[in-house]
């Protein structure tokens, strides 16, 4: 049977020629970067090169990249470092309720240490309107944090509008673009951006690197202190491999980023139309227009996301959910809710997102075979006008 | 010429066996370990062996192991985890004066933020007198925190001993094991500690992969907020190749861990005792006995740590100094003053750390050309009787 990876917001394979380039890294010049001999010099080197291409891909200059390990960490570096090296300034913070756990959980945590946060509200297309970022402001605002695009449902944020705001009052900006850089343009001078995510695994990078974006000038109190890597500012033997990955990676998506977006916007076009025109009680989630290249997100209405994602599976076809449960936390995204999507209907959604080895063929195969596959359920399914009788759909799913 | 790699502690080449087993999860199992189809499956079960494997290495439960991307990391978790949790409880924390950048860093900050701390001194062999520890509790004492085995100078301490009366007084004990994890038997319910930090590339494991020992029931808060990873204590998605990396480079350690005592410390000890016997006006730094298995370390009088690295480069053989002059922050050693070493001497600080892959042969020609290099030193250099004239020696290592 066909196997076809429609989890690229999951995360990417790793190139092989990013593979191939970490790899004298694990071998000849496994040194210590902080060492002074001769092989300890080219990882130092190393790194430094793939700093360059990776503050490249972005427009920023290599000393406004800080490396970490993932997109996690970097948001939460952000966050409670300009929070803390601007606590006297005042306390209060502006996100939205479309963001990544890795800021939502962070804010909660400064929201018990004495900070104040304002969660901005989306339209249905899960737009943040800059109006309501204005209105937001106060005084004693210090950072604003949104999400550059949604990897859940795709929508892509008028960021430089926003940013341009908080410039205009001097308040801080960030944002977690971990699900659009190295996928879209991004120019962090354009954007006007001070502190910006982005993670290598997301673009075809190694897990176990990413970086954070701070622009010149920026105070920020590090989360991890030790030794002086990363100019004092992240501590920690530097994973020399994943780095020069990263480097790599980022590499490659700036040369190949228009030849990319080509590929992939026609045959996510073609999901979104198909599925739409052929599949029954379905809701294109997010933007219809301003969302990423690769990526096409569902509700289908009285379907279980579980049994979708077991029987698409079964058709060899790897994918997501927002629903309560087939994530591991067994809560439904708060972004659908946040579009205005029921819980019951939720329930329901489903993730394609494709990469460079999609192939036409492949959406083809997933064309005709989505349909069927809801077919299938509704047929087995005693639901097929809504959840009645059904109060609390157990989670069956392998976890 | 010979090229002879002595900076075991800087790190370890990756083993051959640990690179082979990560490759897989470059490649076909490449997929998030959160998402529930088949691969992803795969990815999370590899962690879960690579937890036990972990475990194991030290006698701890799976689920008392967290991974994390670095020991700094790690001890930046342990350190603020603790100490944010148990604030209400008192905001004493006592540590030493030899501890690694990592801990030392993280206190100085925690002081900042309102903990008081304690640090130990410790005898001319580094070793922490257990007795001091005792004196240094008082009612507020939350935390203590001590290095198991420090890297520059080699010492073990008597961990198990200062845990005990931690212990009894119901303090939460963390070590820092960095050094030793991997190296040494440890046993983290006979040394009774409650925390432990381990660094995967100490061990012949991937840089990037770190973890540490959390003792059932222990509170801690989280460094990095977000997903559900690593039960919700550390979030990110997974560097899956790493951990897998440090399951296998433990289960290896832990199986081969009394050959390879018995391959270095006789190594050590021939480097150890032909120096002082060769080498003039050169000095053991640290215990004699309660040492680590691959480490020697000295401080050779009126040489300076720069030129000899330089000149013992020269000769192909790779090595670490803890004098200013050949650290990246330009700042000497805090280690060795701590253990008496006058400033201008620990400028001739020298470490020599070897592993799996160092020879009999290695320590032959060890042995002839470091004494031939300090010889060297000595004819070029004016100080052979002090450093006289030489206020401020000029740093001019290529940094």
């Amino acid at each position: 049977m066909k196997k076809i990876y429609m989890d690229y917001a999951g995360t990417n394979p790793t190139h092989p020629a990013v593979l191939d380039s970490m790899m004298p890294y694990f071998k000849e010049y496994f040194a210590n970067p902080l060492s002074i001999y001769g092989p300890a010099l080219k990882a130092r080197e190393a790194i430094e090169n793939a700093r360059e291409s990776t503050a490249s891909l972005i427009n920023a200059k290599p000393a406004e990249m800080i490396f970490t390990s993932s997109g996690a960490e970097s948001n939460n570096f952000a966050l409670k470092g300009i929070a803390y090296a601007n606590q006297k300034k005042g306390s209060h913070i502006i996100t939205s309720r479309i963001e990544h756990h890795s800021i939502l959980n962070t804010v909660r945590y400064l929201e018990k240490s004495g900070f104040r946060v304002t969660y901005l509200q989306v339209d249905n297309n899960g737009v943040i309107d800059p109006a309501d970022v204005e209105k937001a402001i106060t005084d004693e605002t210090i950072l604003i944090s949104l999400i550059h695009a949604s990897p859940e449902i795709g929508t892509i944020e008028p960021i430089a509008e926003i940013a341009k705001i908080a410039n205009e009052k001097d308040i801080i900006f960030h944002t977690d673009a971990v699900a659009s850089a190295g996928n879209i343009p991004i120019d962090v001078k354009e954007l006007g951006v001070d502190l910006l995510t982005l993670s290598a695994h997301q673009f075809y990078g190694p897990k176990g690197a990413a970086a954070i974006y701070l622009k010149e000038g920026t105070r920020i109190i590090p989360l991890i202190y030790g030794g002086i890597q990363e100019g004092g500012r992240r501590a920690g033997t530097e994973n020399v491999p994943a780095i020069v990955g990263m480097g790599k990676a980022a590499e490659l998506a700036e040369s190949e980023m228009n030849n990319r977006i080509k590929h992939l916007a026609p045959l996510r076009d073609e999901i979104i139309s198909n599925s739409l025109n052929k599949v029954s009680k379905v809701m294109l989630t997010g933007h219809s227009k301003e969302r990423l290249p690769g990526h096409a997100s569902f509700v289908v209405e009285y379907i279980e996301g579980e049994a979708m994602l077991l029987l698409l599976e079964g058709n060899g076809i790897y994918c997501a959910s927002g629903s309560a449960c087939t994530s591991r936390s067994l809560k439904s995204s708060p972004v659908l809710a946040s579009i205005g999507v029921p819980d019951h209907i939720a329930q329901g959604s489903v993730v394609f997102t494709i990469g460079q080895e999609t192939t036409e063929e492949d959406i083809d195969y997933f064309n005709e075979t989505f349909p069927k596959v809801i077919g299938k359920l509704r047929e087995m399914s005693p639901f097929t006008n809504g959840w009645e009788g059904l109060e609390d759909p157990e989670c069956t799913a392998k976890k």
